[in-house]
């Protein structure tokens, strides 16, 4: 049996400490695939912090410019591999090749890196302010530290540790990564490591700046998050895996992002339904079944009034969920966690309209599902009812009225998102305003007329959202420069001699970049 | 004996189950204060929270500009009643009242408190993002919870909990604060929160935006900074108290910015000791005996070189430390506490050069003391080396060359600030690039040729760290408007409708901040 090599200080080599090894099916097929990849032990990450803290030492003296040059490379790099990314990626996730992985998420990943290139260039997002009078300057830097970024199993490019959103955020930032692969997908991402290596020995950077690593148990990922000479984390995953990685973070002193898990709450107000209730039903039912409903954005609950229209959109969208077919999963622990997460609805009152059970095809797959419950029964335990099913599986909760509607909206947990429809002329305004009122501090984006999937690159993106969906509700993991400013450290030089300073800190601003100087914004 | 009351939803009530109580003496006369606080338990810590939370509910309905209102009147107000603020807080803490207390201090804190309210008004620390393209925005809003304060016990004004940096930034945020007053000076905290009160009471603002406890247990503290229905915790004090609110506010997914300790190198280059060193030696005594110590950023650990210069610096520093005064400690516990860090570093292999013992005095005070310890030594055990002491106490390392003091250097954990003096000629540029290159990732605020007490209240300031001098790389706690965003989570609106989108967001400008529209600084 051949086991895939790590990527460790440049170098594809053998795991110096294997825990045992992974090996997994194609979700489609259910075949075993060829690659066996080790699971790390603590030798190897010593190794890999070692040479990723050298890497950012290097990195002090390595112009910005050299560094988005490698993310404009990366980029182009996964763009010529197109085929047998694709093709790895397909096998190992089951997701579509076309056109989701090919003409969807690889020019959307590649799309990110530049526009982190273009960040890292522009120097903006440093956020360098200077007070004159004082000769205090400050500015975003990075952490002269390697981050960990841990993918999650639904972007094989677009999340990925070595070419995803944490890590191109990351290394525009200016700090080494260390990419622990999602398990799912550890070919495609030594593949994507791979095309990464080879850029950086061509354009002469530390080649520690991307390292590689595939399972890890339990404390190795604690020893990888705490390590006192890694910077920060980038985790986007389950809650399970978040919270026991933030707890050693925390405890450690240690910065560290997460997104974790979302059921993204979806208000349909009456007025909305009465109006164009067919449509909201199809609408719902494309955003929920988009990547076989494994998106952090998942519609998972819907809430509407329990009336004439109300019940025919449920009647509308069941039909539209029974005559879907069940896709295939990216997994095949999926269907049995989908199956646990619609028994945890169920056992606390929900109940099933359409789906519920493993779907009979040759992948993995889950019945496309709905449940209801009353808004009374949803309020007696909202923490139960908020259980997350990451597949095509969504709660409708019947409100009585909308007090309670009201009042299901208050008693949502920290989302990624929450989302409210109402009619066109304004009949529904009055219940929107207190619908929204209760749901802006809950949810990280606020959407109108308009479903949670499709989570847009741009500078005023926010995906993140208060505690659990994410570690802290102030950041954000997509949308750059924001994304950027998790990964660094506030610099701040007083009365430092002029020929010291950093040149975007210098009287005349060399670098042209966007400047705090004594309130005012400036490129002058 | 009366105990004195609490302050919990816009009412001076008598604590509902009280803990015990706390009195403290005088520490310039060690006589008994006549008041006697009482210890909080658990329902108060219930009452305040959620008569905190409603305020946040009120909070979202009232413009920034009755935020803004309250704030200038607070500053107002306690320049109304300097005479008795400045009275308590000197008998509480020995803090001389003149200048420190009524000509430093108090404006220092009134000009924070009003910096706050035009950042408030102002609007632009929010960080606006428009991408008009998308029609997705954000911005950074208030927590709808209440922020819990802890204040340190060493500038019973500027950083009160009632009235110091991190309130005014919480409260400029928009949101209510659960003052917890420093145990030292208990009745400072009460003076000022009845002046809030009044100003509350007076604007008809929500009169739960400001609420204050004195002492709490470690178990209700915990349960202060973890509790469901807070939004943050902004925390000034030692690292064992810090640390442990911290755990608890991490496993509850909770934010807590905390400023907890620092030593604060300096290194004095061989060619500024040579040009200048009795200057230097007056300097850093200065520095080091300003408010007897009791700085965050006292200069505790000098680096020099074992050479003549160095040697001759060490004789002047020595004499001046030698002939200054002893001064009074903010509190009883202070000279233990200072003998006990002295005694770490002393059996650690540090030598005593002058002082060392608790002054006969009439109040609490403590010899001011230097220690020397070789570079070997230090670098043998750098982390006891780095014990803080908190009163007029440096430790001098003299390292062999600049290789050791390089060493040096990269052996800091995470501090404040770091000070590099060098030669005016440039003689030490060398040098300085090498010792610099360590410690900039080391700390929040690199200075040159400049001591680090004095922490300008400027839009550049940095008055934060690496762990352990804070518990994120990113945040500083002085500074406006950057010291805002902390209290603070990210609102995106995606596609919401024009008229419901926050003022701040429309298109137009209509309140005229700073935003960053299509990745342009723009006020229009």
């Amino acid at each position: 049996m051949t086991v895939e090599p790590v990527l460790i200080a440049g170098e594809w080599r053998a795991p110096r400490d294997p825990q045992g090894t992974l090996q997994n099916e194609n979700p489609s097929t259910r075949q075993l695939l060829p690659q066996v990849f080790p699971v790390t032990g603590r030798l190897d990450v010593e190794d890999a912090i070692a040479a990723g803290k050298a890497a950012a030492r290097e990195l002090r003296n390595i112009p910005v410019g050299r560094i988005a040059d490698f993310l404009d490379a990366l980029a182009a790099g996964m763009e010529e591999q197109s085929g047998s990314l694709v093709e790895m990626a397909h096998a190992e996730t089951g997701l579509p090749a076309e056109p989701r992985l090919n003409s969807i998420e690889l020019p959307r990943t590649t799309d990110q890196l530049r526009q982190a290139a273009a960040a890292a260039r522009d120097g903006s997002w440093r956020r360098a302010t200077i007070d004159t009078g004082s000769n205090i300057r400050s500015i975003l830097g990075p952490l002269d530290a390697p981050v960990v970024v841990f993918g999650p199993n639904n972007f094989p490019f677009a999340f990925n540790s070595a070419s995803g959103g944490d890590f191109a955020a990351a290394i525009a930032a200016g700090n080494p990564v260390i990419a622990k692969a999602n398990t799912g997908h550890p070919g495609t991402t030594r593949l994507i490591a791979d095309i990464a290596l080879k850029v950086l020995q061509a354009l002469n950077l530390p080649s520690a700046m991307v390292q590689l690593l595939y399972r890890t148990p339990r404390d190795v990922g604690a020893l990888l998050v705490s390590h006192p000479d890694i910077g920060a984390t980038g985790f986007t995953g389950s809650k399970v895996a978040g919270l026991q990685l933030k707890a050693a973070a925390d405890q450690a002193g240690k910065p560290i992002y997460l997104e974790m898990s979302s059921v993204n709450p979806v208000f349909l107000l009456p007025g909305a339904l009465r109006e164009r209730g067919a449509d909201l039903a199809a609408e719902f039912y494309t955003s929920c079944a988009m990547g076989a409903g494994q998106f952090c954005t998942n519609p998972g609950l819907v809430v509407l009034q329990d009336d004439e229209t109300g019940r025919e959109f449920i009647k509308e969208a069941s039909r539209l969920f029974d005559e879907g077919a069940p896709q295939v999963l990216l997994g095949a622990g999926g269907p049995g966690d989908i199956a646990a997460s619609v028994a945890t609805l169920t056992d606390a009152g929900a109940e099933l309209v359409t789906g519920g059970s493993q779907a009979e095809v040759p992948g993995y797959a889950f019945e496309n599902t709905l449940l209801t419950v009353s808004g009374e029964e949803f309020l007696q335990d909202p923490d139960v009812m908020q259980t997350e099913a990451f597949g095509t599986v969504s709660l409708l909760v019947l409100a009585d009225d909308q007090d309670q509607m009201t009042a299901i909206a208050g008693s949502m947990e920290g989302n990624l998102t929450g989302c409210i429809y109402s009619h066109g002329d304004g009949e529904d305004d009055g219940a929107y305003d207190t619908v929204a009122a209760e749901l802006r501090p809950r949810v990280g984006r606020l959407l109108n007329d308009k479903m949670p999937t499709g989570v847009a690159v741009v500078s005023a993106m926010n995906h993140g959202g208060p505690f659990p969906a994410t570690g802290h509700p102030g950041f954000t993991a997509v949308g750059i420069p924001a994304s950027l400013s998790r990964f660094a450290a506030l610099h701040c030089y007083d009365e430092v001699r002029a020929h010291r300073l950093p040149p975007e800190l210098r009287d005349g601003n060399p670098t042209g970049m966007w400047r705090l100087v004594d309130g005012e914004w400036t490129r002058d």
